[in-house]
């Protein structure tokens, strides 16, 4: 375990009707907030609805930025910087999953930039000191963003999808109301376990091997994933299972299990490619990814670790044979995805050809030196094919 | 699960030699500080040195004060106010394990109480505003004083050992160097190691039985005490252990494991009476108190949670009889610490008599009530005549 520091400040407010509590926390800041949100389903699920009463309760006005599409996009960011400015505002209110809250940091992080905000997004920090508070309501469990440093956009033009990270991005409070989940769809829900269980994974698998304490916290995680994730796909109101993965999300991505580890994500950058190339929803991507992967990086150097994920998560009999518990593993790994609804091949995301195989690896050739099981633009084609 | 709002502020500085960071944080706060430890074992171990010399690189001068006992007394925290009184001082640094930490927090929030600081203890939290910012280097895992919002301070003229609690007494920084815990002795490593899973009893055995997230991360968190709880106690300088143990201890009390849930806690405040009459070490009291109460609350209504409990944490097959799965359970916890050195009866922690248990059990006739399950005096005085 390497040395760190550690500040995990959101305040969250969990549960039904705590939206409410939202504007006093804001207004400690400013009485003039950007509200970005995506499509109509914030709307319908009341989210809307209670931010509005929060803010008009406290004084708040706001302008608002609808439409923000999954893997935000920079022109999204242009134009919330525009209002920002404009209407000479001192914060942001992200109302959606992380796609909306991804938005929102890269906004805040650039509104006081005077230069162009991808220059920014592609140094992967904000380039002025001058932040705006971030404020987000969640209304799907998935990437953390609410409770984390990292902002992700998309750049169609150029093919890029990168990360936007800093501690100064971290929402100032939270809000995660289960309710507000409760109408999304199952493929959704279920890309969001996805998600929730890769982020576990980028940490879980890992050079460093003392972090006993990180890993048994992970796998309990992991083990919440597995037994609430198909519960909220095939039971949208169950208010347990979409509080259990409303909070679970924040904690595998803000610190807690991560901390003090050194390696590079694998499956993020890799399917962030699929994303950045064919659109995909990064859950399902990493549905697809996520088993070849394991595949094509077991071997005598991490069949420890896979023993280990297998016979803490999946309750594997220790006594067998090492490569078969692994093996075991990763197909009960690929058969949970499949069993909620998840692709698990790229054809069945719509990826029908291997036109881009080579530019996609390519563009990953010298990225993943620092990743669990360092890799070069080979290993990247080979867990594509694998994957095909 | 009930609605929460939860906020962990601490700053946490982990790792070797990561004392070094303090000093820049508290300067942020104030230059003139109280410096509170217990015995020599900070002087010994190096913390105290290392806090010295963060304090003189950033210009901060201190007051010191030592010899801070363990169950801290009231007294301390009257000279503690007294001196930074006298001294001016803005802030207090607690070098030690949880009873200094516990004692600055009761001294930070009286220093500016015009009233007596024990009237204000036994009110449960400040009865002022003006608190002075706590910062916290930890010598010993166990109590989670470092990044929560409770201190326990003792009255032994009144037999009172009772919580005073504040979100504003949570501490602004904390330093966790493992390598400071390698001198602490195997007695107190192993107290330690009980505390931070009564710590997770308390939360984990609860009347919400939806708090999957919340409960699958406090078995891993259990799960890691006791794979590495023994090596710490057997191999006192394996930084690995000594991390983990460090690591797991906050989060099982700093709310991630406890956030909506809505019992009161069962074992502590028995032990609680163990220590305000005979001072016994808080982590072994638990020892002896904890398997007695398990048993005591065996029955169809806890069954499962002792199952849950069984399975997920010792492994015992799922498909054994419930009660034989709940029995083995609670003889492994009890095996386990018997296993680290722990005493398990009464008689073993130097009570050779029941003198005491009535008017122990009489103090808590009326405030178990809302313990996972509720109790009375004659459920105390059972569990004290098991436990003898």
């Amino acid at each position: 375990m390497y040395n760190f520091t550690l500040s995990i400040p959101t305040k969250l407010h969990f549960g039904k009707g705590q939206a409410a509590m939202l504007g006093k926390d804001i207004a400690a800041y400013t009485n003039r907030v950007l509200m970005v949100y995506g499509g109509g389903s914030v709307k319908r699920n009341g989210a809307y609805d209670d931010v509005c009463a929060t803010l008009k309760e406290n004084g708040i006005e706001w302008v608002e930025l609808g439409g923000i599409a999954s893997n935000p996009k920079i022109e999204s960011v242009y134009e919330g910087i525009k209002l920002c400015r404009e209407n000479d505002l001192g914060g942001i209110v992200a109302v959606g999953g992380g796609s909306s809250i991804d938005c929102a940091k890269a906004i805040a992080g650039n509104v006081h930039f005077e230069g162009d905000a991808w220059d920014a997004i592609m140094k992967g920090r904000p380039q002025t000191d001058k932040i705006l508070p971030v404020f987000a309501v969640l209304t799907l469990a998935a990437t953390g963003s609410e409770m984390n440093r990292n902002a992700v956009i998309s750049n169609m033009e150029l093919n890029i999808k990168t990360a936007f990270c800093d501690d100064v991005l971290i929402p100032v409070s939270a809000v995660m109301d289960p309710t507000y989940s409760y109408s999304v769809p199952a493929y959704y829900t279920a890309a969001g376990v996805v998600d929730i269980m890769s982020h576990t994974f980028e940490n879980y698998f890992s050079r460093e091997t003392d972090g006993y304490a990180h890993d048994r916290m992970a796998e309990g995680a992991l083990i919440a994933c597995i037994q609430q994730g198909p519960v909220a796909v095939n039971d949208p109101t169950n208010y347990a299972a979409r509080a259990a993965m409303m909070y679970v999300s924040p904690w595998v991505i803000n610190g807690i299990t991560r901390a003090g580890k050194s390696c590079g994500w694998s499956c993020h950058p890799i399917e962030h490619e699929l994303s950045a190339y064919y659109d995909v929803c990064h859950g399902a991507g990493l549905a697809v990814v996520t088993p070849s992967w394991m595949r094509h990086i077991l071997s005598d150097a991490t069949v420890d670790k896979f023993v280990e994920y297998g016979v803490n998560v999946w309750k594997i009999d220790a006594n067998l044979d090492k490569y078969e518990i692994a093996n075991t593993a990763i197909d009960k790994t690929e058969e949970f995805f499949r069993s909620i609804g998840m692709p698990t091949t790229l054809r069945e995301l719509g990826i029908d050809n291997k036109d881009l195989f080579d530019e996609m690896a390519g563009n990953l050739a010298n990225s993943l030196g620092n990743a669990y099981v360092a890799m070069g633009k080979d290993d990247v084609l080979a867990i594509l094919e694998a994957a095909f």
